[in-house]
């Protein structure tokens, strides 16, 4: 047999659940008003989450969705116990989000060289040294600093990635002072024989504790890949409440891993997620009605809108 | 951690899918026409894939949408490398698909009492000895006898399931002569930690190769419990092209797995399956417009139609 499987026995007793439906779910959708996204992270707030990604500071260019970021931070009630995120690509994406008083944001690179070219324009090393003034200045204001990493396991112009390449982009960014790195599956072609060459890999270098995955189920694999990603002791998981998203590779295909689906999962496994199903299952239905299309959640929809029950 | 997994080392080289779109997804379908039907089968025999199953011989009173089964399987191009099967609940069911020269059934049964009360108006007991004539009957014609059980893992009565009822029931049905159990998660609950008890106790029993995991994708779990059968070493799946199928339980849920879906995570698995993932997509997008409904499957959202690409 090909695949060769590690003995697993590590599911955690307790997963983070790291809210990404109202940054890289409504940017991948038709924009919303902005009451609408207050609506649904002041939602997100009450299920009991402690990490909701609330914007992005980015040219508005080329992401208008993301256009009114300063707006939703004045504009949601904060909870003290919430971490509430914000992207923020370069120095003038801090500055903003500073002003809309952000306590803690993200960077965005790519383990993939071609990705990254085609995405961002320039190398991975010309990426990451753009980072550097922008964690610098986080650090003067004691604000935390988490790096996505996309295409980590597949990419789509160099298709399978060699993990000891995602391995040492990871690790830079960690030593740069990145608190935690998400792991991103951009296309959504991974496997659970990927997830397990990546990790394999990546658990030689870094803490499992800095670690995050990140899945999107364009081709419905993300469950699988999760719950193998569990059960190497990965405790931190990326999701959006009713799967928002969508994917710009393929029109009417899955985004983002629901969240509703990995909490799901995770209290079946017996997995403390402190999160309320129930509510974000209330969210993501009525966010999905402000964007005129049903969840791409599964147990949304076994369990139907609460509102027309 | 309340979740003891195994050591899981078993992933086979390959996997037989038993294809029952035709059957138990379209008998939860709007109607489609004969003509839709034989063009379905037919397309599937193209695949590469060994069994389908064509039909059931049921009161058209119960299920309208299988009353032509011996239409179909008068129409359909048999491939002499494939089994073609029906559902014959019953003496009168065996003897019209011994009419229309069917070569395998298959008989349905109910892990759970109370959902065998409730669904077929039996006890267990009462049900398996209904199977006797007909599985003496098929023995006489050298007819395979395939046995389905229901609510192996959860019920909808009463809640998770005992392994060791799953089992018993099992192994009656293996001994009267059923070939392999399809062992049903039919309301689509079931997660990991229940696939590992249900054939940590089956597997005590019975030998893998008479097992085949039948799951419902109902709460989007269907995959990561299907990774968890694989590792634990079956190797023959039920999928419905296209996740024909619906749930009766939740309006707008999901139905069977779709084959696409395990297609995609078996190959890039390196688990060979024989199957070409392009022709099953190309059949459920063609039997989905005949349905007036886009693929369940994320394979073939992320595909797309081919005959509009």
């Amino acid at each position: 047999m090909s695949v060769k499987i590690r003995s697993t026995n590590m599911l955690p007793a307790k997963v983070n659940i790291v809210e990404v439906g109202a940054r890289d779910g409504l940017q991948n959708e038709t924009a919303v008003t902005l009451v609408d996204k207050i609506r649904l992270i002041n939602l997100l707030s009450n299920c009991g989450l402690k990490h909701i990604e609330a914007g992005s500071f980015v040219s508005p260019k080329w992401v208008p969705q993301m256009a009114d970021s300063d707006q939703v931070f004045a504009g949601i009630t904060q909870k003290p116990d919430v971490v509430y995120s914000a992207l923020t690509p370069n120095l003038a994406g801090l500055e903003r989000a500073l002003e809309s008083g952000v306590k803690q944001i993200a960077v965005f690179g790519s383990a993939s060289e071609a990705f990254s070219q085609k995405n961002i324009n320039c190398s991975i090393a010309e990426s990451l040294s753009r980072f550097e003034p922008v964690i610098e200045l986080a650090k003067q204001h004691n604000i935390p600093v988490r790096g996505y990493l996309s295409c980590t396991m597949v990419c789509p112009y160099e298709g399978e990635m060699k993990p000891e390449q995602t391995t040492s982009v990871a690790n830079t960014l960690f030593d740069m002072g990145c608190y935690e790195i998400s792991l991103g599956d951009t296309v959504g072609k991974a496997t659970p024989n990927r997830v397990i060459a990546m990790l394999d890999s990546l658990l030689t270098q870094l803490p499992k504790d800095a670690l995050a995955v990140h899945f999107h189920d364009t081709y419905g694999q993300a469950l699988a890949n999760i719950y193998q990603a569990l059960l190497m002791g990965i405790n931190t998981i990326d999701s959006a409440v009713a799967g928002l998203g969508g994917c710009p590779y393929a029109k009417g295909a899955s985004g983002n891993v629901a969240t509703e689906d990995v909490l799901y999962l995770c209290e079946q496994l017996g997995i403390e997620t402190g999160v309320d199903l129930n509510i974000i299952n209330e969210a993501g239905w009525q966010i999905c009605h402000a964007l005129g299309k049903r969840p791409s959640s599964k147990v949304a929809l076994a369990l139907g809108d609460p509102h027309s029950l």
